[in-house]
C-alpha cells in the first residue's frame, strides 16, 4: 500500500469537521483504502463479486450437512432468471441491492453446467481428491486455479470493479477451510473446526477427526504444498483473486471463514497482501477470529453470518464506500470556519 | 407492527436457499421490516436523514470540549456547497454515498441562520435553559417541538422516504441525554455519562456532577416532563420523527445516544414504537448499551461511531436494504429445486 497517501489521509482525518476519532474503526477503513488507492481523497467505484465454486472429495466423509448435489443446484441458482433480476441466491439479492457485478466461476463442481454469460469455466476435475486420503489437488492444478481466480478478477477490474468480493460455494468446503487453518496456524483442529452448514455436536467431533486425519498424513508447511493438499479448487481460485486485485491495486473485501483460509495462504504467500485485505463480519463459523487475529485486521460488523457466497463481503461495501467518502468529501475545520475545540 | 407479516415472513426465511440461520441477525431485521412494511416480501425504497440542531443552556456548565458557536457552525456545514455536492459534514458525505436525502431543521440554535431550501425552522427560542438550574424547556416549548419533527417526517415520507434517520447536532447535548436516559432507567449518572465528544477524566467527573444536580431538582417521571426538564429542542424534534415515522408505518433507523435518550421518551409513551426501531451501530458512549438493553434491539455493527448527526443510522442503510432483499427476491428450496439438507 502507499505509506505517503496514508500518512496524507491520517493527517486529513484529524482535520475533518468532527471530534477526533468520532468516526471510530470508519477513520482507520479510510487510511488503508489511501492506501491500496494511493490517494488520500480515495474515490473507489465499482464493486464485483466473485462467487467460485467447487465441490470435495472429502464429502464423502460425511462432514456437511447437506448433500454435494447442492453446489451445482446453488450455480444454477445463481445464474437463474428470477422476476426480481439474474440470481435468487443470498449473494444475488445482495449484490443487486447493494451495487455488486456477480461473476460465477466453476472451479470444479462435479455436474456438467450449462453455458450462460456470467459463468466462466476453469474446472479441471468435478470435485477434489478426499483430503483425508490424499492430496485434494495436484499442485499443477492448484497453480491453474489460482490462475483462473486471478483472470477473472482481472476481467472485473477492467470492467470498473474497484472492490473484489471473492466468494464461494462448495458442500464440504470448511473442512478444507480447517485444515488449512490449522495447518499455517499451528492450531490444533479442534480449535478451528466449526459447524459449517450447521452439522450436530456428533458430526462436528467426526469432522475434526478428519481434519486430524488428514493434517497426520503430511508435514509440508509450504504455503502452496499446504493449498494442494488440503484446500479446494474454489480456495486456490480465491486466492488467485486476492493476489490479482492487490497487484492491480483495489481492495479485496474479505467474507467469512473459507475466504479467510484462501488470505492465509495468501499472506503467507505474499505478506503484503494484508494491506489489501478489509475483513467483513465475524463470521460465527469456529476458528474465523483465530484467522482475524494472525491477519491482525478487525471485522466490521458482527451480524452473525455463516452463509459464505461473499454475501458478507457485499454487506460491507457500502461501509467501506462511506468511509472514504469522509476523506473524499467531508471539509476541513478550516475550510469550514468551524471553531476547533 | 403486522405480526401476520411477520409470521409469513419468518415462514419464509425458514424456506429460502440458505442454511437456516446462515444469514445471522439479517434474518430477524428482515422479518422486522416485514412488521413494519406490513409485507413478507418488503420493498422499502428512500431514505432520509433530518438533522434537528439545538443548542444548550447547560453548556455554560463547561460539559463539552468545544464552544456552543460549533452548532451554527456545523449547520453552515451540512448546508454548504461544496464540490462534491451540498454538504461538507460526515452525515453530508455518507448520505451522498449511501443513498439519503439530508433535511436539517433549526430546533433552537443559538444563532440567526440564512434562508436555504434544505433548512426548516422550528426555532422557539435560541437555545434551552441550564438544566442544572431549572427546566430546560416549558412543557408548551416541547411539544412544539415535537409536532415539528413530526412534520418533518411526514415531509420525508411524502417525498419518498421509507427510512427515516433522526439525526442531532449540539454542543452539550450528550450531558441531556445521559440524564434522561438516568431518570427513565433508574441508573446512577455516572453510570449513563460519557466523555460525548471527549472531555477528559476531571471535565467527566463534573459533567456527572451536573446531571446529578440536574436529577436531584426535581423527582418528575412522566415522560413529557422528564422531556421538558431535562431535555433539548434537537431530542423533542427527534422524538416527534420518530412517532410520525412509526405512526406512517415506516422504519426509524437509531444512530447513537442522542437518538437514544429520545427512543426511551418515545418507548415510555408508546411501547409499541420500539417494533419501529432499528438501532444501527454500538456507540462508544457510555451509556448507549444500557438504552439498547432496555429497548431489547440488538446493534447491527460496532464500528465506535460516536459522532450523532444520523451518521451511523446512514450507514446502516445498506444492512437493511439487504435484509429486506433477501426476503424479497431470495428462492425458495422449493422455486430453486435445490435439495435442503
Amino acid at each position: 500500500a502507499d505509506a505517503g497517501a496514508m500518512a496524507r489521509a491520517r493527517q486529513r482525518q484529524a482535520q475533518l469537521t468532527k471530534p477526533a476519532g468520532a468516526l471510530g474503526d470508519l477513520e482507520e477503513l479510510s487510511v488503508r483504502l489511501a492506501g491500496v488507492f494511493g490517494h488520500e481523497r480515495p474515490d473507489p467505484r465499482g464493486a464485483a463479486v466473485l462467487v467460485a465454486a467447487g465441490d470435495h472429495g472429502v464429502a464423502a466423509e460425511g462432514v456437511s450437512a447437506y448433500p454435494p448435489e447442492v453446489t451445482p443446484a446453488m450455480v444454477a441458482n445463481f445464474l437463474a432468471d428470477t422476476p426480481a433480476g439474474p440470481g435468487g441466491a443470498a449473494v444475488s439479492a445482495l449484490a443487486r441491492t447493494l451495487g455488486a457485478e456477480v461473476y460465477v466461476l466453476d472451479a470444479g463442481v462435479n455436474a456438467g453446467l450449462p453455458d450462460h454469460p456470467a459463468l466462466t469455466r476453469a474446472a479441471r476435475r468435478r470435485g477434489t481428491h478426499n483430503l483425508r486420503r490424499e492430496a485434494a489437488m495436484t499442485r499443477e492444478e492448484t497453480l491453474a486455479l489460482i490462475l483462473a481466480g486471478a483472470a477473472l478478477a482481472e476481467r472485473a477490474i477492467d470492467a470498473g470493479a474497484d472492490f473484489v468480493v471473492p466468494g464461494e460455494m462448495g458442500i464440504g468446503n470448511t473442512t478444507p477451510a480447517a485444515a488449512l487453518t490449522a495447518r499455517l496456524l499451528g492450531l490444533d483442529p479442534a480449535e478451528v473446526t466449526g459447524r459449517g452448514t450447521g452439522v450436530d455436536d456428533e458430526r462436528l467431533a467426526h469432522k475434526v477427526d478428519v481434519v486430524r486425519g488428514a493434517l497426520a498424513r503430511t508435514n509440508v508447511t509450504d504455503p502452496l504444498d499446504v493449498l494442494a493438499e488440503f484446500g479446494g479448487f474454489e480456495i486456490a481460485a480465491m486466492l488467485g483473486m486476492m493476489l490479482a486485485t492487490a497487484a492491480r491495486r483495489r481492495a479485496v473485501v474479505l467474507d467469512g471463514f473459507v475466504e479467510g483460509s484462501a488470505a492465509l495462504v495468501g499472506v503467507a504467500l505474499a505478506p503484503a497482501l494484508r494491506d489489501f485485505l478489509f475483513p467483513a463480519g465475524e463470521c460465527a463459523e469456529r476458528g474465523h477470529a483465530a484467522q482475524l487475529s494472525h491477519l491482525g485486521l478487525n471485522p466490521m460488523f458482527h451480524l452473525g453470518l455463516r452463509l459464505g457466497e461473499g454475501t458478507g463481503g457485499v454487506l460491507a461495501l457500502p461501509l467501506l464506500r462511506g468511509a472514504a467518502a469522509t476523506l473524499r468529501e467531508m471539509r476541513t475545520f478550516e475550510e469550514a470556519a468551524v471553531p476547533d475545540g
